[in-house]
């Protein structure tokens, strides 16, 4: 295999499949990244056999050479080092040669890396993906979806279920939920009409492959395809694989989590809310729970304050736009409150709670049908 | 006590004090931030007993008015959350009270915090320090002189003194040298006239307390006053005091390491070789040495390489501008040539080889005077 190569174009490919390799893997031949170049593109593959990426470098794309030469064939590469070599190379292309015993030249400018290499006939095989289970998105708004509702995922793995978020497309509406128990984060959005007859419903996608997924893909208004598959999962761009495995147990059915009514309702400007929560908790840090508390009072305002007895207290009031219903003190984790009222990036958020004890919901004021955060009250009183 | 004070003002002198405050204090008080309000300004004292810092915030200054409103008095409040409390503060001013039972009131818009205080009276003094061992220089100039030398102090206990930079003052110059034994930096600098009737040979600044008064110190052609006695030195600016404590043994004689003449001197552009040694040590990282090899060449050219066997080599031949003199194979550890080539910081370096097991110099090729910085060389032919 030869190779002369843009070096921005292929650090861009290196640096997207990187993620997909883990140092700590047990698999020897996954610690290397597999580079295989046809005539017309290269293809750069990486594993850590949860999640598989691949990019492709095309030859020439919107008149843009981005590969000045090709030998077909294929090696595979000691990740650990390429991205650093690549990146400080002194020439703007570089050329990449392998022989018959695996040895590996990189050459640019007066530059000259001899690696080893490793043979890509051991490279695992990607699983085809035979489905017809396939729909399309703009990758803005998989990035949206991922970003509204993916930091709810739990931590632990007490419940490995709980560690994914819950695809699910029904009626032409897809839905996502992550929940980690203590809080839950779902959001909707109807589809074009094309996917009224698909349906999946217990697809649970790792929330680590989600984070990937969403840290690879640039903002834009293309579109992604994405494939479901019994344990498989493909997301598919014009230059971009990204295969996941999904989990494998049943998601918990969650609708019944969420209150139909409230006795208490806050609508607040998010910001502020957001900012006075930050400051509150400042002093709740060093608690494990992280809690501040909010009690009700006259005139649409809403007293914040929390309590670390070997420090202080921190105590704010903030002034409302609306509260109705029952008087309320309750309290709740900072963190959670602040995670939800960033995804759901609203200037006003409407708060309904049923009480000291129960659940409590924060949806935008101006849009209570798509998405919506819940946070499970800490006992205090 | 009773302040009403700028908060961006605020903010800037905890952030310097912060760096003498250490979280891991045994001392209690020592974790904490002493304030004190005089009828014309604001001091905040930090200190890990090592390093002392305050920081003077006038009641006004050029027209500016910093603090609106003051009631002299004292106190010492828990740093550990005072930088986050007061970043996130409302209102572009705070007012900060204490009363007779050390409770302390930081109120800033509605936002309000009640912190426990502790005894200011048992806050350690500040040493007086009597000495006529005092000069001036630019801040400027101190900072690059810190900058080409406290890279190379040791990081380890085994010989306390070299985790020091030596300043020695005499006949008007000031040198400062420090070494970890593999490698020596050296800067010298002709004083202003008045400093000729000073003197002090041994003095040893802890790396450490340098590092940190770099970090304060904004780039500035101002004046900073040095003064020295018998275990402390004191930097002293307009708003700022900074106390460190000295290193109290001998420092080694470190002027008979330097080869006074030498086999090989290769010319080169320091930009350049840097650039080629960073590229040549990628795969030599994974040792523990980070060994490159330059052999000299014909043409004023010399290769330099790197091995590690498991992952391969790299090589790269490089241009100079004059090598003349013995060939030469030398094997050195790459990151103290890098960080000897940034602290010289000129376009073009001489390198002053006496042979393959010798200690070589770089100097910058238009001044040998003033900055010099010595490598051992690593045994590997």
């Amino acid at each position: 295999m030869k190779i002369v190569i843009n070096r921005d174009q292929l650090m861009k490919s290196i640096q997207d499949v990187m993620k997909a390799i883990s140092p700590k893997t047990t698999i020897p031949i996954l610690s290397g990244m597999k580079i295989e170049a046809t005539e017309d593109e290269v293809t750069l593959t990486g594993s850590d056999s949860d999640v598989t990426i691949e990019s492709i470098i095309p030859k020439e794309e919107d008149g843009i050479i981005h590969i000045h030469d090709i030998n077909p064939g294929k090696i595979v590469v000691q990740a650990k080092f390429l991205p650093d070599i690549i990146k400080k190379l002194p020439d703007e292309t570089v050329e990449i040669e392998s022989d018959g015993d695996l040895n590996i030249l990189i050459r640019s400018g007066q530059a000259e890396f001899k690696l080893n290499g490793q043979d890509p006939e051991e490279y695992p095989q990607l699983p085809m993906l035979e489905t017809e289970n396939s729909f399309h998105m703009p990758i803005d708004l998989l990035k949206t979806l991922i970003r509204q509702t993916n930091f709810a995922v739990s931590t632990s793995e007490t419940r490995p279920i709980l560690t994914g978020v819950h695809f699910k497309l029904e009626n032409g509406e897809l839905e996502l939920v992550a929940t980690d128990s203590h809080r839950l984060a779902s959001r909707r959005v109807s589809m074009e009409e094309d996917v009224i007859q698909l349906e999946f419903k217990n697809t649970v996608i790792p929330g680590k492959s989600l984070s990937e997924l969403n840290k690879i893909l640039d903002e834009s208004q293309e579109s992604i395809q994405i494939s479901v598959a019994d344990n498989q999962i493909l997301f598919r761009t014009k230059h971009l694989f990204f295969l996941s495995r999904l989990l494998d147990s049943n998601y918990p059915e969650t609708s019944r989590l969420i209150p139909d009514q409230s006795k208490t309702e806050v609508h607040v400007n998010a910001k502020e809310l957001m900012q006075t929560i930050d400051r509150a908790s400042l002093l709740a840090k060093d608690n494990r729970n992280n809690i501040v508390k909010l009690v009700t009072q006259e005139q649409n305002t809403v007293e914040i304050s929390s309590n670390s007895p070997e420090i202080g207290t921190a105590e704010e009031m903030l002034k409302t736009n609306d509260i109705s219903g029952e008087e309320l003190k309750i309290s709740f984790n900072a963190k959670y409150m602040i995670d939800a009222l960033r995804a759901i990036d609203a200037e006003e958020v409407k708060i309904s709670f049923t009480g000291a004890m129960r659940p409590f919901i924060i949806q935008p004021t101006d849009d209570s049908e798509h998405i919506l955060q819940l946070i499970t009250p800490v006992r205090t009183y």
